[in-house]
C-alpha cells in the first residue's frame, strides 16, 4: 500500500511536510498543499486510519454497544442516536460481542454509549479510568468520563401499577424481561414495591423480552389463573406481542377476558389489535441526548446526567 | 500504555518472545507462554489491534454497512447476520456513514457486507480489486471478491401484479421505494412490465420506503383516484402502515374500498388490522446466507452467487 513516505519522495518534500498538507495544517502554503494531495491521490493514496489512531488522532466515530439487535426497539433509539451524532459531524458504528470492545482502547472510536447487559461494569470503568468518554444507557456509574442517561423505569411502571389500582385487580401477573437487564430489574423493583404498598396479589412470570417468551408466558398464566379478568402487566411491548398471539387461539379477548398493559410504546403497539395500553417515552429523544452527551464529554463540556421520563399511553388492551 | 515492550523487559526475554507466547505459538515453551501471560495480566496490557492490523492480522469483525436502521425491516436481517456469523465464531459491526468505510482498507475488518445505496460501486469494486473481500446485497457486481446475495424482487413484484390481475384491477396505483434503491429499482421495472402485459392502467406514486412517506402518497391517491376499490401496491410494508393510518382518517375501509398489496412481511405487516396482503421471504435467512457468503470467501472456499426467494402471503387488506 501507498504511504505518505512514496508521497514525500515523490514530491521531493519532507514526509511532515506531507502530512501537514494532508492534514489540512497553515504550516504549509496552499500550493504545496495543492501538489501533494495532486500526488497522493494519483498514487491511489488511502489515510492509514490504524497507523493515525497509533497517533492518537481522532476517528470522529462513536462505538454504540447493543446486547441485540431483534425487535422494533433498536430502530428507532438507533436513529435518535445517529441523527443526534450527525448535528456534530459524528458518525456511529453499531457493535455486538466482546471483540469490538477493542475499539474502544485502541481508539479507532473516539467515544462508546452502552447499552448491552454483556458489557461489564468492570470494564467500563477500566476504560473511563483510562480517559475515554463514555455513556450508559442501562446502568448508573459515577466517573468523569461517564455519563449516564437513564429511562425513568421506576416512574413508568409505577404509572402502570396505579392503573391496576384504579381498575380494582385482584392479582396482577408480571412477566419480566432477562434478569441481567438493568431495564428489567428496575421495572420490576418498582412494580413489586406498588403492588406492595396497595396490597394487590401478583405472581411474576420470567421472560426474555422476546415475543416467543411473551407467548410461552401467556401459556403459563392461562394455566395458572383461575379468575377472570386476567391482569397482566409486560415489563415490555415485544413480549405483550407475543401474549397477544398465544390469547388468539384461546376463547378470551384482549381488552375484556384479558387486561395487559406494556412498557416501551413501540411501532408495533400503535397498530396491534386492539391498541395496547403502555408506558411511553421518545427512544429517538433518549438517542439524541445520548449522542449529545457524548460530544459534550469528548469535547470536555460541562455537561450532566439525564433522565428520559414516561408517560402512561392509553389503549384498550386495557379499558379505563 | 503497556507494550509488549515492557512485557519483555520485565520478564527478561525478547520482544518476539512475548510476541510468540501471546499469539499462542508453539515456538515457546508453554512454561514460558504463562509466565508471560501472567506478567501481561498484572501489567494490565491490551493487545493492540491498530498495531495488529498494521501487520496485516485477522480480527474476525465483518462490517455490516447499512443505509439506515429505521423501521423494522433491519433488526431481522442483522439478527440473521450475526446469528450466521457466530456460527463461525465471527462477530459484526454495523456501519452507516462513508468514514466507517476506512475499516475496509484498515483491516479493521476482515470483510463487508452491504445493503447502502450511499456505498458508491466504484468504491466497492477499488476495496476487492486491493483483495478485500465483500458481499453485495443490493447489486450485481461481479469480481472474485464480491459475492451477490439478491432477493427476487421481480419474481416477488410479479407475484403481486398476478394478484391485481386475478382480482380484475382496473388501475393500480403503485408506490416506489427511493430512486436509488436497487430493491426498489428493481420491484417497479417488474410490476410496470406486467402491469404492461395485462394492459392494466396504473400510476407510480413516489415514496421514500418510510412510514411517512406512506402516509403522503396514501394522501396523493385518495386526491387522484374516482373509483372504488382503489387498488394500490406498496413497495415495501412500511410505506402501507403509513398508508394504513392516512385511511383511518376517511370513511374507506381496508380491504374493501382500498386494496393493499405490500413486500417483506415485516413483524408489523402480520399484527396490523386487517393483516397486510404481502410479498414475504425469509430477512433472518437472508442475513445468515451473507454471513456464510463472506466467510467462505475469506477462507478462499468454493462459493458461488445466491437468490432469496419469495412468496405471496395472503392477508384481508387484499381479499381474494
Amino acid at each position: 500500500m501507498v504511504g505518505i513516505k512514496d508521497i514525500a519522495k515523490k514530491a521531493g518534500v519532507s514526509i511532515s511536510t506531507v502530512s501537514y498538507a494532508l492534514n489540512g495544517s497553515s504550516k504549509v502554503t496552499e500550493e504545496t498543499r495543492d501538489k501533494i494531495k495532486a500526488i497522493a491521490k494519483e498514487l491511489d493514496y488511502v489515510p492509514n486510519m490504524a497507523a493515525r489512531t497509533l497517533k492518537r488522532q481522532q476517528t470522529n466515530i462513536i462505538g454504540v454497544y447493543l446486547a441485540g439487535y431483534g425487535g422494533v426497539f433498536y430502530g428507532e433509539l438507533l436513529e435518535g442516536i445517529k441523527q443526534g451524532l450527525a448535528i456534530y459531524d459524528y458518525e456511529m458504528i453499531v457493535c455486538s460481542g466482546k471483540r469490538s470492545h477493542l475499539f474502544i482502547p485502541e481508539r479507532m472510536i473516539d467515544g462508546a454509549i452502552i447499552l448491552d447487559w454483556i458489557f461489564k461494569t468492570d470494564e467500563i470503568y477500566q476504560y473511563a479510568d483510562r480517559g475515554h468518554s463514555l455513556v450508559v444507557l442501562d446502568r448508573v456509574l459515577s466517573s468523569e468520563n461517564i455519563r449516564n442517561v437513564l429511562l425513568d423505569n421506576l416512574g413508568g411502571a409505577t404509572l402502570a401499577i396505579e392503573k391496576f389500582v384504579s381498575a380494582k385487580s385482584k392479582k396482577v401477573y408480571v412477566i419480566s424481561g432477562p434478569s441481567e437487564s438493568y431495564d428489567s430489574q428496575q421495572r420490576l423493583k418498582a412494580s413489586i414495591k406498588e403492588l406492595n404498598r396497595f396490597e394487590i396479589d401478583y405472581e411474576i412470570i420470567s421472560g426474555e423480552f422476546t415475543n416467543e417468551s411473551g407467548f410461552k408466558a401467556a401459556q403459563k398464566i392461562n394455566n395458572l389463573a383461575t379468575e377472570k379478568p386476567i391482569d397482566i402487566f409486560s415489563l415490555n411491548d415485544e413480549m405483550a406481542v407475543g401474549l397477544y398471539r398465544f390469547f388468539e387461539t384461546t376463547e378470551y379477548v384482549i381488552g375484556k377476558d384479558v387486561r395487559v398493559i406494556g412498557f416501551d410504546n413501540t411501532e408495533i403497539s400503535e397498530v396491534i389489535n386492539p391498541r395496547l395500553a403502555t408506558i411511553s417515552y421518545s427512544k429517538k429523544r433518549w438517542g439524541m441526548i445520548a449522542a449529545e452527551k457524548i460530544v459534550q464529554l469528548i469535547r470536555n463540556e460541562e455537561t450532566e446526567d439525564e433522565r428520559i421520563y414516561t408517560s402512561f399511553y392509553p389503549g384498550d388492551s386495557f379499558p379505563s
